[in-house]
């Protein structure tokens, strides 16, 4: 007999609290740790729910594909931005583990889900644009609020975080990245001042 | 000159990242540490998300209220179920957190935040009392998943559980409830019978 829908739904809702013990790179604002990826997850959302309004775009459904994104990482672990990385196996990975996270779920909901975050790592909707953008904003905002962050850890220039930030965010959302650019700007200006 | 939106918007998103220092009392179910309040949002958000397609409510605006219901946390602090408080001291510092934290952004969405926040606080609409249902259900489980969590913590007997969890959850969800009453009962007949 199969499991009824509300157990499955449960036994995966149990199963994600496992990406609160994912440690990403980044900084928290106040510099006391590193952000795990369910507080990231949830401070995107917000980024959504605050900073959509002024796009194009389905607020609820940026949301949604935030709030579902970094889910795979339970399984597949963070691939940090300033790293090298075999991303082929990382792709390979995070299919596998949203195959196996995604259908705890019944079967209507693990392919609703499962679609989401397809959505996502396709960046082809609007949504999906602009929530990758966001994906790259959040962490760099926290890095120009802590004097540098992943940044001054990695020896990341100036030039290198607009190739590795600025396509992404502009895609998503021109006005994001023309702000975003000026604050890395003021960020690296200071910090050769301070030098 | 008052400042422009992006840049309001920025600031909130900044000092919400405040949230992430806010420590609960539940575990995590791996019983590693106990949960902040931001993670918590994102694992509620994700409850609303799986649960409430099968309730008469708009899951987009039970996201929406869940997302921003602990904001003012960053101010007032977290107030454990099971401990004494001045209720009505706890009331004051939270609207004025609101006040304060939902008041860095643009006036329209400062009114609208504040609106979301109110409304679960109020838990009049559907979506409110699902929403406050799946802040009860969310500790819970947790409870159960870690051999009792903070009810082993505080000698909380299954009566106690009932009084404190039951009505928020059933209001929202009698389903909900049928089933959390199950795991409340199986995890305490399970500990008599260990003892």
């Amino acid at each position: 007999m199969s499991k009824d829908r509300l157990t499955e739904q449960l036994a995966f809702l149990a199963e994600i609290d496992g990406l609160k013990t994912v440690v990403r790179q980044s900084p928290l604002a106040d510099r006391s740790r590193r952000e795990n990826s369910a507080e990231h997850s949830w401070h995107l959302a917000m980024f959504a729910l605050v900073l959509a309004d002024d796009e194009a775009v389905d607020t609820a459904r940026v949301i949604k594909l935030l709030l579902v994104h970094d889910i795979v990482e339970i399984d597949a672990g963070d691939a940090p931005i300033h790293g090298n990385h075999d991303s082929g196996g990382v792709a390979a990975r995070e299919h596998a583990a949203a195959e196996r996270l995604f259908g705890l779920l019944p079967d209507d909901q693990a392919l609703r889900l499962k679609a989401l975050w397809h959505e996502f790592e396709a960046a082809e909707t609007p949504e999906a644009r602009f929530a990758k953008a966001l994906d790259r904003l959040q962490p760099l905002l926290l890095n120009t609020l802590t004097g540098g962050g992943t940044w001054t850890e990695n020896g990341v220039l100036e030039q290198q975080v607009h190739e590795r930030y600025g396509p992404t965010i502009e895609r998503g959302s021109p006005a994001l990245w023309q702000r975003a650019r000026a604050l890395v700007k003021q960020h690296f200006h200071q910090t050769s001042r301070d030098e």
